[in-house]
């Protein structure tokens, strides 16, 4: 209690008592106000988001229509139509005198989920509240009191309680603030969810073709990804685009015993291990022939945002426990403004108690290749099949069939995921950018980290072909948060400070 | 019907009509015995027999008591002692006269099981009855009626059904085929069914020293494992040895954004997957220092009956519709007198639909060493970590703390499972063996194929060192039979033919 009580004074003295109006981050740090968005938010959470669960979809899509009309927008579901297609929730707010309008995106949608995987008393869709991380020593605590305060370093565990309902819970609280406030925004706001972005935005392209007049905006906020490593709050100009490749290798038609055929008949698990490895070396280098080559150079002004970066890696050693990254030396941020080749997950047979002494008759592997400017899809998925070849596969996009498993002695399925795309990047000298930026300082006593192109990955470029508007991305999560892995958690003051981040924005000077 | 009648006129006037006395083929492919035997045979693979099950063990045991009672034989159950252990259902049956003492060995333990592996509608603890081999168009068929032929090329699909539950079965109907044909054995007899042996035989050492003076035999009858390729049948006087090796390749602490981390956080699948791959060369030949170093030559007696060998590698190729096999054109037989390093399973992240975008903890194998005469367990396994710490690996026993992480860039766990063994050849040219094959012989129109090593593994071993007897091994089931895998299953002739054999031997010139 002494320590909520001098929390509270603290905030008090520094955030506008003088103006004789609530400050926002007054109202946003105010316990009673905390209590009832963790509810809200627990309540949120618990709906199941994965985008085959059609009916918990649209559970998902009404539970925000409502979030959206208890602050007086009328919601409205946009449908692109396709069968088994999630839609996005839209509402808009027009402000008298508001001459530019910004368009806010989160997404509603988290990506699949093993619940197996996930520690032992956390489950994905029952958010449990946690004194801290997991490995940290963290344990599961009882939502507080009414008259308890609300601990800042407390965690939120649940599927998409980073990535990112965190994004949409924020953008429409931050409204919420401004008018519990007695503020009103500076500019018009269009809200915009989409409940298909973990499978790759497949029918983004659609929906903004059929809605394009409705969703006009001269700058689209992102609000997706984590904050910077360092904590700092960060602004980014642009995303990887990115791709995934179903790849399957095949030997026996039949499982084979392993003492009875074991030397004479091929190993699928084996051929793939030898197929990945000639795919990188032992730094992380990719190997696949051009896979580099048709990469667009960093400008000028993107090289030197990148150098002001904070350096992140002696703090991603210590805490991920990594004693050496790949990279070739590179730094952390360089890295990321390069493609990758990732193996998502790969499996042949069984591993632990139920391993048997088989050949398996199969191996497969999930790849993501993450895209730069420069990359195209197709290009690069297209490098990949020619290496398979060069490395005298058969590349076919079908369950061979016995003529073609006695015809080809090394044999590999691949197949493109729909909703591959490509990179996006916005000028960091942006006028519009560079007053959002100015925004979010006013939320902090530092600079804004200003990033050329994050990592991860959203369909951004439609943004531009289509919509003919720039987007820039304004992460709020904790970058320790699992996301897209079990255990997915994030740090309530990381979501209290996104919705004072995104109120900043909306309230931005004109 | 018509087919009925012609098998059974056909076989009656093969087979001894003249003499006035049934014969064992007479009796064995009589329709009445078939069916009930068929029944008994559901009963016994209904009871699940995973080691690590006890009570279904247990059950199991019960169950081949009973079978050994029903001859009139006692049922013994020999114990390890051991917490968890399964015990040996043993039996004994002295024939006065007799001089010499066959001892008949099978298992009733299975391999582990991934029901989510077997084919639609079949379960491995529900025996269904096809009409064919599943991917030759087999279809399940309901048990036949009292007036309904057994089709000899129906097949019996459960986890045991060839391995080796079979065996069990087998001996224990040729016992009672003698006792019911009114013959008696020319040998005594005893029984020993194992209920370890997918585990390793972990126990056998510890039974067979508690037990010696009752195991005291002249010569060890092994039923398991498959008949030759070809569908002769053959005679097998030697085993390879077997040690398995659960490797698991570490990376960083927690799962990572694969967009957000990727081409700086070193991923584990790919670690091993490079790693699996500096084993092996793509022909399947071991790259591992030495691996093939300490093998013992074939002597001359086991070079020309291996020559003798019906070729099968134009048959493997078309039924497992393979192109190409490992081994550098070397004969299947011959591969199979040779050490091997097989992955039976290997895992990391997930694949398939719940796949996520992520940059998993963790990779798994598990590797399979069969070892043949000269090697030796421990040092076979030295050599596999040798080169780990020549590839750069720490090799530890144990999860890694934080501190192990983060001092060595390359972490693997190796452990060795318990229960791995060295080979074990019984000579050729031994006198009572040669009268087993004559006997094997009588049942058949052609030469046995005899086979100095089976690829396949029994702790035969201990049979030489503790026992001071030499085992030779009969197997009775299709090669077809997807044993250690999904889809078990046995071709109904082959389960009849093997109690035929099994009678022969039992009824052996003396």
């Amino acid at each position: 209690m002494i320590r909520f009580f001098f929390v509270f004074a603290f905030t008090v003295l520094l955030q506008g008592i003088s103006t004789g109006q609530t400050s926002l981050h007054q109202y946003i740090f105010d316990q009673k106000n905390q209590h009832l968005w963790l509810t809200e938010y627990q309540q949120f959470l618990s709906i199941p988001n994965v985008l085959k669960d059609s009916v918990n979809i649209a559970r998902n899509a009404a539970y925000i229509g409502d979030l959206l009309k208890q602050n007086g927008v009328a919601a409205e579901l946009l449908v692109s139509g396709k069968p088994n297609s999630a839609p996005v929730v839209f509402g808009e707010v027009l402000v008298p005198g508001a001459t530019t309008t910004l368009a806010f995106y989160a997404h509603y949608d988290g990506q699949p989920v093993n619940p197996k995987q996930w520690a032992e008393g956390l489950e994905p869709f029952l958010p449990v509240l946690m004194s801290d991380r997991l490995d940290k020593g963290g344990k599961s605590i009882p939502f507080p009191k009414a008259d308890e305060p609300v601990q800042p370093n407390w965690r939120m565990y649940a599927r998409g309680s980073s990535d990112d309902k965190a994004g949409v819970f924020a953008i429409i609280k931050a409204y919420e603030t401004l008018l519990k406030t007695g503020r009103k925004p500076s500019v018009n706001i269009k809200f915009f969810f989409e409940g298909e972005e973990e499978a790759g935005s497949i029918n983004l392209d659609v929906i903004f073709k059929k809605y394009k007049e409705k969703l006009n905006a001269d700058l689209w906020i992102i609000c997706d990804g984590p904050r910077n490593i360092s904590g700092k709050k960060q602004v980014v100009f642009g995303v990887r685009g990115d791709v995934n490749l179903d790849l399957k290798i095949y030997a026996s038609k039949r499982p084979l015993h392993s003492g009875n055929y074991g030397n004479w008949a091929p190993n699928p698990a084996m051929r793939l291990a030898q197929l990945l490895s000639s795919m990188k070396d032992k730094n992380g280098k990719v190997l696949i022939a051009g896979f580099y080559d048709d990469v667009k150079p960093l400008s000028e002004s993107e090289r030197k945002a990148l150098a002001k970066i904070p350096a992140v890696e002696s703090i991603l050693k210590e805490d991920l426990a990594l004693a050496q990254p790949d990279g070739e030396g590179k730094s952390f941020m360089e890295l990321l403004t390069l493609p990758t080749l990732n193996i998502n997950g790969m499996q042949s047979g069984n591993v632990g108690s139920m391993a048997s002494n088989v050949i398996p008759t199969e191996a497969n592997a999930v790849l993501d290749l993450r895209l730069v400017l420069g990359n195209d899809v197709n290009r690069q998925v297209k490098k990949v099949v020619d290496h398979l070849v060069k490395e005298g596969y058969k590349v076919i996009d079908h369950e061979p069939s016995d003529a073609e498993r006695k015809q080809f002695p090394l044999l590999a399925k691949l197949v493109m995921r729909p909703g591959g795309y490509n990179a996006q990047r916005t000028p960091m000298d942006l006028p519009l950018a560079q007053k959002v930026v100015d925004a979010v300082e006013t939320t902090i006593d530092y600079e804004v980290v200003k990033v050329p192109s994050a990592g991860g990955s959203l369909p951004l470029y439609l943004f531009e072909t289509i919509l003919n508007a720039k987007p820039i991305t304004i992460p709020i999560v904790n970058y320790d948060n699992n996301q897209h892995a079990e255990n997915e958690n994030v740090i309530l003051n990381y979501l209290w400070e996104g919705m004072e981040t995104m109120a900043a924005v909306m309230a931005m000077k004109k």
